[in-house]
């Protein structure tokens, strides 16, 4: 496969590739910038033992892609990015290795922001950021954002609101019984602003600890099983909080939700899924629309982090669902593809501004 | 096939290669950067038709290395880079793309100055320019250094002075029949030094133009009908100053000449044909080696242009010559891969240098 855009499918548009290289510490890196209309490209680094060359390029095209997209439909004046480490960071990671990829992204003099992917953690970026400026993600000793999963879990609560509202009514979940599959760091908080909305909430996770620290802080959430039992338990909303894929062939016929909001990256396990959902009825919203708190949080780093304007930020994820499902309403399209719209028509408009000079 | 040496066969073990799109303006660009460890990477846009993607990325990956190789023995403080912009430039080329190209080449904010290439031009630098800093190649109006095939033919002249030193005792060509192959640009500039040198010039060109220049201006040179009659001719030296690839199984072993000097690119059709060149005693001066007065003479421009430092750089090519002529003697090796060994040797040396903190 290739970089460039040679069929006109859009399928790999992006402005810009750079693959970066030193022999001395075995850095293979790879940074994927999608578009810089709304501003300089945000993204994560992911490190990670690719089986080839072409297998990490494509994964840092499809990524850098969803960031772009991602970054519009938040509201940020940041473009879509991502970077690719090739190689197993448990025997490659070394401080050579990442300052070396530092010194890559301080070569794109800030057309390029990273932060924390898979692979990849908070000591790492404080390393990286010893070589260039253009990094998220820090430690909060280093002027860092923290556990980005708080407004993660606080906008897809806002995501999961908007959608109650145009579901039901009310923008609430109160009375309702909201199913979570996963109870990690964003399940966690999740299930706390359900439970004080009101809502009933029933999860479930494999990790035994988690459901220990729910039986303890929240011991009226009603834990089950398994996934399946969740999803075809009595509830009205679905929240997938866990691994990718959560909505595909077998779990959508079964699904009992009129609603799925979740804090998980890339729900839907195939193309078209969409259109499954929306013949059951069931109202999705986009994942990458409603998860995009923890963007949001670490993004506000660049102007020195600040709390509450980051949560005021993460808030409009409320307002922005919304947007998408009147629109995908009013266009009889689904909302994945209401999204797409409204994030392409951001970063047309917005970034044709960059046309009035102003010095 | 890919960007990084997975091989490690070093055949592609580039510092950093950039692929740049602009759908508006249909740019699709490849800026190669085999190594800055002597500086800012310095080498050519060629603007292209390639059959695909592959054959941009592979000729950008060969030419930009070549760069490296021949700016570290030029004795420039410069990288190896080069360009390719894929696409007819006859049809492609407008302001908007060149000036889509120039903010690319801004963005990597100096690891790369362009120049021309094959398929752009003066002008072309003039446009890319309004754009970004990092370009050389420009108009005489604009501080560019003017037409660079001046600087080569007396590079050329240097190393064929250095040849005769070594193969004949005296660093001069009086008294020495040189063919020189192309009244080109360089050949032209060539064939007077060598003429003032006190040498017997035998030349041959397929340009009628060219062929009366030389009636008018140098009547004692003595024209033959092409290439096969001109190596064939009792020569002491053979200079290709047109196309590449001049050094082949067919004219290797016909060549009567003691060395070879010139001003083309790739004068060896194919590995090992130096060695051929070797068994039958014929001197080859690599071509990259005393073709390098072009980008010393451009190169300048970045410190602002002045021909006589140039000049004096280029009439470096002397010493360098004789170095690698007398390397390969000691290290019983082709010419072709002492100079490898001495540019590898400075790039080393030097690049380690920066360990030494200034700041």
């Amino acid at each position: 496969m290739g970089v460039f855009d040679t069929d006109g499918t859009d399928a790999s548009g992006h402005e810009q590739v750079v693959f970066c290289q030193d022999r001395q510490t075995g850095l293979k890196a790879i940074i994927g910038i999608y578009s810089t209309a709304l501003g300089p490209a945000l993204g994560g680094t992911r490190f990670y033992p690719y089986a080839s060359e072409a297998a990490a390029l494509a994964d840092v095209l499809k990524l850098s892609r969803g960031m772009a997209y991602k970054n519009a439909l938040a509201g940020l004046d940041l473009g879509g990015g991502k970077a690719v480490i090739w190689g197993d960071p448990a025997r490659a990671k070394s401080e050579g290795l990442l300052r070396a990829y530092g010194r890559f992204v301080e070569s794109l003099a800030g057309r390029y922001y990273t932060a924390c992917d898979v692979g990849t953690y908070v000591p790492d970026m404080d390393v990286i950021a010893r070589e260039t400026r253009y990094v998220t993600g820090r430690s909060v000793e280093h002027g860092g954002a923290g556990d980005s999963s708080v407004l993660t879990a606080w906008g897809v609560f806002q995501g999961m609101r908007a959608a109650a509202e145009h579901a039901w009514g009310a923008p609430t979940l109160a009375g309702r019984t909201v199913g979570i599959a996963g109870l990690g760091k964003v399940g966690k908080y999740l299930a706390g602003h359900l439970v004080e909305d009101g809502a009933t909430v029933v999860a479930t996770d494999v990790n035994e600890a988690a459901l220990a620290w729910a039986r303890n802080t929240h011991p009226q959430i009603r834990l089950v099983a398994d996934t399946h039992e969740l999803i075809t338990s009595d509830i009205d909303v679905y929240a997938p909080c866990a691994l990718g894929g959560a909505l595909d062939d077998d779990t959508v016929p079964i699904l009992r939700a009129k609603v799925v909001a979740g804090g998980a990256n890339n729900q839907l396990a195939h193309p078209g899924i969409e259109k499954s959902l929306a013949e059951r009825g069931i109202l999705y919203t986009p994942d990458y629309v409603v998860n995009a708190g923890g963007v949001i949080q670490v993004a506000d780093e660049i102007e020195g982090f600040n709390f509450e304007r980051a949560k005021l930020r993460a808030t409009g994820i409320f307002e922005t669902t919304s947007r998408i499902l009147r629109l995908a309403d009013d266009e009889g399209v689904s909302p994945a593809v209401a999204a797409d719209r409204l994030a392409e028509q951001r970063m047309a408009e917005v970034g044709r501004l960059r046309s009035i000079y102003l010095g």
